[in-house]
């Protein structure tokens, strides 16, 4: 597996833009990801119960399994926006097929912004043409600038695995922010592949591949209503069909969800006015499922956050947030190490030079780690600390 | 029913104190109530898998059901400290009951402060028999300041009510501030009556009134360690005994629930940093303790919060913070009002002049109120939005 450049437009035969269509003020705010040919499509999208439009629209056609593009924009969520935001998105998704000559139904669709604002169908309608017009196999870079909101940076990863003799690619996009916490999926990521595989196949590894990434996330612990990572894979590699169990699936398997991963990451450290990546490592329980809850309880709570902010090694907040899990464990195991290093076992603090633990959280990432038992369950969970700048944006959003 | 002053120390026989100790720099630190005779004693203690050396030798003593007082240090949650700060507790207490000739087993504990730093025994021994020579039946406002922590003011709240002719007090003290989502009871309250009242009895009453009261606050959604109620009744009023279904129980019981009540808004209002009271009333689902949850997780979701400390009407945010609770409901059915005013029904927003919505959201408190559907299950939980002043504490405590 080699790291290469070029995001959502790395894999062959998928072109990309980004154009301001008047939903933000000035910057880039819808993106077009379009494939030559038919994909194979694959997607994992929000559980929660309130779903924005796109996601409903989005969720029917994945049914298919087949997709030419994704139509995406930030600056609304389409969400809680009823019948009218519906047809809105319906109409849009239309306009953007049409000129593109693919059909309606084979254009996926994506939002993301502030929950309850329509559209303006008028407005973005006469964008279509531009962003049509300027699709580019090197247009990954402003379909991502175009699908961000309060985040600073822009997300990318690609790879290039090898299957059976034949050079795959796999790259894509993503967005995080605020809002970060999916149970399925997160935010937005748009992951492209020039492999060939069934449609079935593919959803399997979507899956698989959003586990063991976007879902080991957390920003605020807030489920958006819009989250959606799609996949497509359009066949250009002219690899042998991937197959779970034959030759060279395994390898693109771990290319998908390394990508996953780098995006997942990436929205992990872009979190909302986040100045450190905090790592939690919990082990020792009778499941995975059981250290994961774990894992995200420590990463959500604000305590443990801010106690990150202040590079402050106060490891007592750890102790009594995974004593209000409701996974159940004997106290008498539990054993919290900060930054590598033990600080508190068989119920009492263990003694560390007040100088090393000063030090135990300094730079721009914090780890936490956790054992609660001899079980074999272990999670690991990425998310952010909380800062006066994520109350600052967030009450001040509009 | 009748508000009247005198916190803790309201009921007739209580005396307290509080002094500086030691625990912290300047600030009182070190509390005594005490009864000049024996009461019935009931308490709720935290349900946190982690819990304090003080509040695993109060679960043992409330077996009894009687006590003549308590003690309570802040500045050291002495939880997370090994055999050692057990024996400092039962030293402290031992020390404590033998200066005010009481058995050590009627001397209630309880600590809040910093998880896993150990009392220094010698330094607060020698402050307790200054601390007993002050006690007073004026003393529950300095009691009340020796148990906060980053409180900004004292809790305190008292009735008179009355029963079957008798006048009968209750009132107490409390603090909160940061570490509050209690799941049984809320950090430290100390309640005290004068009412005659079996210990059965008062366990049972003690228990109703907390869920009613402490249950439904929520200031960072962090279970603490130490949450502690205690509820001491000396029988100095002469009333007939209180029982279930006799004369003078619903009042009193009422009385005693006020007054939880009162402790408990005084908690929320004065959350860490917060700068509004947050009440967040939902109804419509299946039963209470559904109706309980979905408002919990309104009233710790951080964009809720953000959302009333910009006092922005951004209801987008509470739509997805209850859909993505586990409780199940039809979003057909969902609507939110705020302030009192309907925002979103029927899938679709409702139009609001945008001068009315801005201030929907003005002042000191902010009101957001949840329908899911038909059920006759509801519930209010009281919370506080999350200010920079929050981040700013937590994230340089020590």
């Amino acid at each position: 597996m080699k790291k290469i450049s070029g995001g959502v437009t790395a894999a062959k035969g998928f072109r990309a833009a980004g154009v301001h269509a008047g939903l933000k003020k000035r910057k880039p705010d819808l993106a077009l990801i379009l494939s030559e040919n038919l994909c194979a499509a694959a997607g994992c999208l929000t559980q929660n119960q309130i779903k924005a439009a796109p996601v409903l629209i989005t969720q029917k056609l994945l049914k298919s399994g087949r997709a030419r593009g994704i139509l995406a924009n930030s600056g609304s969520a389409n969400c809680c926006t009823g019948t009218k935001g519906h047809k809105t998105a319906l109409a849009l998704q239309k306009e953007a097929a049409t000129v593109c000559g693919i059909k309606p139904s084979e254009l996926l669709l994506a939002s993301t912004g502030t929950i309850g604002k329509q559209i303006p169908f008028k407005t973005v309608q006469k964008s279509i043409p531009a962003l049509a017009g300027r699709l580019s196999p090197k247009g990954s870079q402003k379909a991502a600038e175009a699908i961000l909101t309060t985040d600073l940076v822009t997300k990318s990863a690609a790879v290039t695995v090898h299957c059976g003799g034949r050079a795959v690619k796999i790259g894509g996009i993503a967005k995080g922010s605020g809002m970060i916490d999916p149970s399925m999926a997160t935010m937005l990521a748009f992951v492209t592949t020039d492999a060939v595989i069934s449609s079935g196949a593919l959803r399997k590894a979507t899956r698989r591949a959003v586990q063991g990434s976007f879902n080991n996330i957390t920003v605020d612990g807030q489920m958006s209503t819009n989250d959606t990572v799609l996949v497509l894979a359009n066949g250009a590699a002219g690899n042998r069909s991937l197959q779970p169990g034959r030759p060279g699936w395994s390898a693109w398997l771990k290319g998908l969800q390394f990508v996953m991963q780098q995006l997942a990451e990436q929205i992990a450290q872009d979190g909302e006015g986040a100045s450190a990546l905090l790592r939690v490592e919990v082990r020792g329980t009778g499941t995975h499922a059981q250290a994961h809850q774990v894992a995200k309880k420590i990463a959500n709570a604000p305590l443990v956050k801010t106690m990150v902010t202040g590079r402050d090694p106060n490891w007592g907040r750890v102790a009594a947030t995974v004593g209000a899990s409701s996974v159940r464990f004997n106290p008498r195991q539990l054993e919290i190490r900060l930054g590598g290093v033990p600080v508190f076992r068989n119920e009492a603090p263990l003694k560390v030079a007040q100088k090393k633990l000063k030090n135990l959280f300094s730079g721009k990432s914090a780890l936490i780690q956790v054992r609660l038992g001899s079980g074999k369950g272990e999670a690991t969970v990425l998310g952010c600390d909380l800062t006066q700048g994520y109350v600052r944006i967030n009450a001040k959003y509009n």
